[in-house]
């Protein structure tokens, strides 16, 4: 998605979150099921459309990009049992369908099934192999598309990174999300490819520990040297001068650059401006949402208590607690010292720049 | 401990944290068993000072103030069981040398210990049951001027609280850390129980969830409208203009008013700075230390590992993961819109001020 170079060390994703093998009418995808992290490495493997279906809809595969890329496999799982008579294309689409059902509100899904679709229905051929390997195809770039994605972020925020001795991060925009080296994470694993030594501060980032479970153990599967806190640590991290750089990832960018990510981004953005301490979010251009002036116009999604009150599956707080548990914050333009993107660093954020970067074409 | 007049409603505890009942003689101490809430209402029943030793040693009784009351009336449960010879004061010297030794670094449990042994050594008397009344009376005086030193410190906050639709806190200086409505909470339960109508949020505190299991549950009990909250929530909290005040108790205050407390607080701080929210802190007198100039020179302890990644009785982070634990972090007095002492109010919180309050006659 890039056509600028990449840096001379290009590391592999530090854990295989989907592969795919075999061909178009027999092969299959294999799954780390996320669910089981830290605790456990095991795999899912994925043979028709329904364990796809199912490990989307249980979380063993999450993160937007991750989530398109195993939709996009399910699509080729699904065409291996369709028939090869006219109702072929039929099944594609009624595929389509049940796909994105698996989690209604995730936009990479449906995006990643349509695109599968779309393109069995502009392969004229009666050779329903043929069809297939198509959609295998398709597949196959979708998932070399992400994994460009996050190497042309991570190609940008090299030498930001490369500037520090300590990295803060929050929640989990990892390479567990994504199909390749992740979004906030990518610039750190160039960075620790090409051999600069530097500590990263990993927010738990409660109340679902994606920080703890899943930023921690990624890191610490690549090596890279991470050290794990609570959220509540992470302005004394700041204070202490232990960090020069904080990056996160995005839900949901508005045009003027307000940004929607995991609860806790926001109390982070201004402990980070308080310190002087830069403050970058790494998205790709998918994430940014023109048509939403500002961030104000981002509903926050309440989820229930028991995440708050059972979070750990024991109970931590009394009984019939109220409670109030926002998913996500949104950190004003002004907090934010750069945009990082897959198409180039917006800096200063302004909806100008945002508009000038993002419409920028990303193929040659 | 202040001559100033208390509200009219006076509200009791909302918890029974420790009970003397009977004479000096045969009498007996209750604590409540805090380290099995929020779950469950338990209490250990002292008659010998080695229960009440054991109960501040696996922190069954905890906050300093409740644990100098609980040292107090063991004190009292040595003397019970001590010899009727000129061997009684060599054994509340001993008494008060093995009850320290339950935590070492509490201040106040060395404190009430050494004043109830000075008591039987300014005691002259050969009546051994006039010695342990003696024992008894200065126990129960420890436990009422704990009572009164938050009663003082809640008539400061009375005001500020009232002003209030929103209260936000961190950690527990509640009830169940003094003998009576606590450092914190006392103006909030005073402006319950002159029936203000208002909500406070309660930060969960990670790592050891001392918001989560301690405060919303004493202040459900109480009857007051408690909010849980994740830590990571609360600079959102402040956005939305939920609350018109944070109120934190403290660890310990240097001479220009910088403030440790419960690792959280100066992140807190720093957000309800930024949304003009102002941020209190509230301590009795004894909880000011005159000799330490500025926040700087206070040692922050670092705690093990397994509080952040086995917090919950069960494995939330890698195996071998590094942390970073620091139990405390220091609020510069810059942040602090004033100190609510049971001598009075600090404000602006400068050295001059904090100085002039904390060596204010608190004794007509």
């Amino acid at each position: 998605m890039t056509n600028q170079s990449q840096p001379d060390k290009t590391p592999r994703p530090p854990v295989e979150v989907l592969a795919w093998s075999g061909d178009a009418m027999a092969g299959r995808l294999r799954l780390l099921d996320q669910t089981l992290l830290p605790n456990e490495v095991a795999y899912i493997e994925c043979r028709d459309a329904q364990r796809v279906h199912d490990a989307i809809a249980r979380l063993a595969v999450r993160g937007a990009p991750a989530i398109g890329v195993a939709a996009a496999y399910g699509m080729v799982l699904a065409g291996q049992v369709l028939p090869n008579t006219h109702d072929f294309h039929n099944g594609v689409e009624a595929a389509a369908e049940y796909l994105e059902g698996a989690r209604p509100t995730a936009v990479n899904l449906a995006w990643a099934a349509r695109r599968i679709l779309a393109r069995a229905q502009r392969t004229l051929s009666d050779d329903y192999n043929y069809l297939r390997a198509a959609l295998l195809d398709e597949a196959k770039k979708i998932h070399a598309e992400d994994v460009a994605l996050c190497l042309a972020i991570g190609h940008h925020a090299l030498p930001l990174v490369q500037r520090c001795r300590g990295v803060l991060t929050h929640c989990n925009a990892g390479a567990l999300a994504t199909a390749g080296v992740g979004t906030a994470t990518a610039g750190i694993y160039l960075a620790h490819a090409a051999g600069h030594a530097f500590t990263v501060y990993c927010d738990e980032t409660r109340p679902l520990l994606q920080g703890a479970r899943l930023t921690a153990w990624e890191l610490a599967q690549a090596g890279v040297d991470a050290v794990l806190i609570t959220d509540s640590m992470a302005a004394q991290v700041l204070r202490e001068g232990r960090v020069q750089m904080v990056i996160v990832g995005a839900d949901r960018i508005a045009a003027n650059g307000d940004t929607a990510n995991k609860i806790g981004t926001y109390g982070l953005a201004i402990a980070a401006a308080r310190h002087g301490v830069p403050f970058y979010v790494a998205a790709p251009y998918s994430t940014f949402d023109l048509a939403l002036p500002t961030g104000e116009s981002i509903p926050i999604e309440q989820r229930a208590a028991d995440e708050i009150t059972e979070g750990f599956g024991r109970r931590t707080a009394p009984v019939n607690i109220r409670t109030y548990n926002p998913a996500f914050d949104v950190t004003p333009a002004g907090l934010i010292t750069a945009l990082i993107t897959d198409r180039g660093v917006i800096e200063p954020v302004n909806e100008v720049n945002v508009r000038n970067v993002v419409a920028r074409a990303s193929r040659p």
